[in-house]
């Protein structure tokens, strides 16, 4: 079994993440986020989403955050586009007249590179989520495939609920495998498979990958797991053993789950990495430095990090051990 | 890859989830809790400790709490006796003249079948942990393995900081492999592997399992993971992967640890019920019964549980979808 030598990991955190925490934080501190993030070594961050601000409130300001980061080299900064209208508003980042100071780097304005569109491999969730059928999701995604073209702007897909649906149970993986492949076949470069309500098991994955690859070559296919029921790690590790090398994350666990409440969100970006520095896998991420991140903006948040190795490495509190009947 | 058909569950909660819970617990709470776990199909319970009061505060009724139990046909209860003194005072449990009533079932008086014993790969951890060297610790066992012999009695063996130690960092492989095969020659029907603080990876786990089964046959050898990192179910994925059958788990993830602040005890039965179940494995255990557990300790223990499938599968809590852009 030979496990790939890097992995690229795909932070989510200010867009899946933020979209489903509580609070509405302000656009200085997603700014602050995404810059703490990017010097962490991270190459790709999914940094808001051009979506109604009356939907995803949370995300109003995709706009000024794209804007107004300060933008690493090498680093790639991505947007959520649900539809043109989304992309349109997203082509029309301009410069902010005063924007304001920053901790941590100059400001700069930058232009977009990527955006990612997104549809479901369950008609019931598509429905709900997005208010179109798959089939109305793919029309809708023509012109902003054209749009990106013509504006040399690469475009990943997301598939949501591959292992299950809250509404329709387990998805069939061959259906999985046919929405990926229609993905590639309109233009995306990249198909990210998402455990949207993180139902999947090992197996289980591995399956859907085994499905998925019969069109999609492994490099061109991510894992998007969600850690709702704890197995985003296990999930991921099967991912890895059949060769998968793009994994989706989010800085201390941000996000949640609206299907039940109190339940985790994306696979914590520190515990990703964690598990890939022991497994010899380069990420090119500094764990030490998305672990501080990940308490700064749970503090933002006013809660925790919902992630393991935030608490276990958190240099605040280690406290000196006791004797007793440890196992 | 042929994953085992089935899994026997060895449940900690009450032993090493207790002992690392800030709260004592009165002891009628704990035999409720251990008469719950046998009512949800769990075959061994590790029930509590004989060890000094002063050292383990949490766990001073231990023969109270294995002598009121009510003892379910075909469970195995087990406790954990650091020397000849703790076995003796197990072998002393006797009927309580006035025992409470209890919930769930009448009273009845058992006897021991089974005790753990448990030493470390580390010398320092070991030297801190229970007071003695690892080879003064085998000296400690000699009475033990001879009393515990004479009263029919089998014994378990652990060894704990298999992957890492707080002291000395990453232990050798070969060094668990050589404790573990010590072990099995005094006596011990079983090594159960400890990653104490739950810093390992999938690779290094087979790896340790790779080093010990050159002595002890995959039966024989059960993986204790914490999840501290929160890789405890990764890591047994890969124990499964190489035949590993037997898995200890603690219901909620009960405990804690004590090297930080914050961080995660014993990986939760339920998650692990959870990813066995998905992977089509055997375990004779009622998730639902299990997760309603986890609730009813955490309840009793002033907190939430610690672990995913409690709060994801926690049906008081579900709450309706919103439309969004849900990856």
């Amino acid at each position: 079994m030979t496990l790939p030598e890097r992995v690229k990991i795909v932070e989510v955190g200010p867009r899946d993440g933020l979209q489903n925490e509580k609070t509405i934080l302000p656009h200085y501190v997603k700014i602050d986020l995404i810059n703490r993030l990017s010097e962490s070594g991270l190459s790709y961050i999914e940094a808001s989403s051009f979506v109604s601000p009356k939907a995803i409130p949370q995300l109003g300001d995709a706009k000024i955050v794209l804007d107004e980061i300060t933008r690493k080299s090498g680093v790639t900064y991505a947007a959520l586009v649900p539809n043109i209208k989304g992309l349109e508003n997203a082509l029309d980042m301009s410069p902010t007249p005063n924007p304001p100071p920053l901790q941590g780097g100059r400001i700069k304005v930058g232009g977009l590179e990527e955006v990612a569109i997104f549809t479901a491999a369950s008609e019931t969730f598509c429905q709900k989520n997005i208010n179109a059928s798959i089939d109305e999701s793919f029309i809708r995604f023509a012109p902003v495939m054209e749009l990106a073209k013509a504006h040399n702007i690469r475009v990943r897909g997301y598939v949501s609920c591959v292992a299950g649906c809250p509404y329709e149970g387990k998805i069939n993986p061959e259906r999985v495998a046919e929405i990926s492949a229609r993905l590639m076949d309109i233009g995306c470069y990249e198909v990210s498979l998402g455990d949207t309500i993180g139902v999947g098991t090992p197996h289980q994955i591995e399956l859907i990958i085994h499905h998925v690859a019969k069109f999609i070559d492994m490099p061109h296919i991510a894992l998007h797991m969600h850690n709702t029921y704890g197995q985003a790690l296990a999930n991921i590790y099967a991912g890895l053993q059949m060769g998968i090398a793009t994994i989706d994350s989010s800085v201390g666990g941000l996000g949640g789950c609206p299907y039940a409440k109190g339940a985790s969100g994306n696979v914590a970006t520190e515990d990703l990495v964690y598990m890939l520095n022991g497994l010899g896998i380069e990420t090119g991420v500094n764990l030490e430095s998305i672990i501080k991140t990940a308490w700064f903006i749970a503090e933002c948040l006013g809660r925790q990090p919902d992630s393991k190795v935030a608490h276990a490495l958190n240099p605040l509190t280690v406290i000196p051990a006791k004797a007793g009947t440890l196992t």
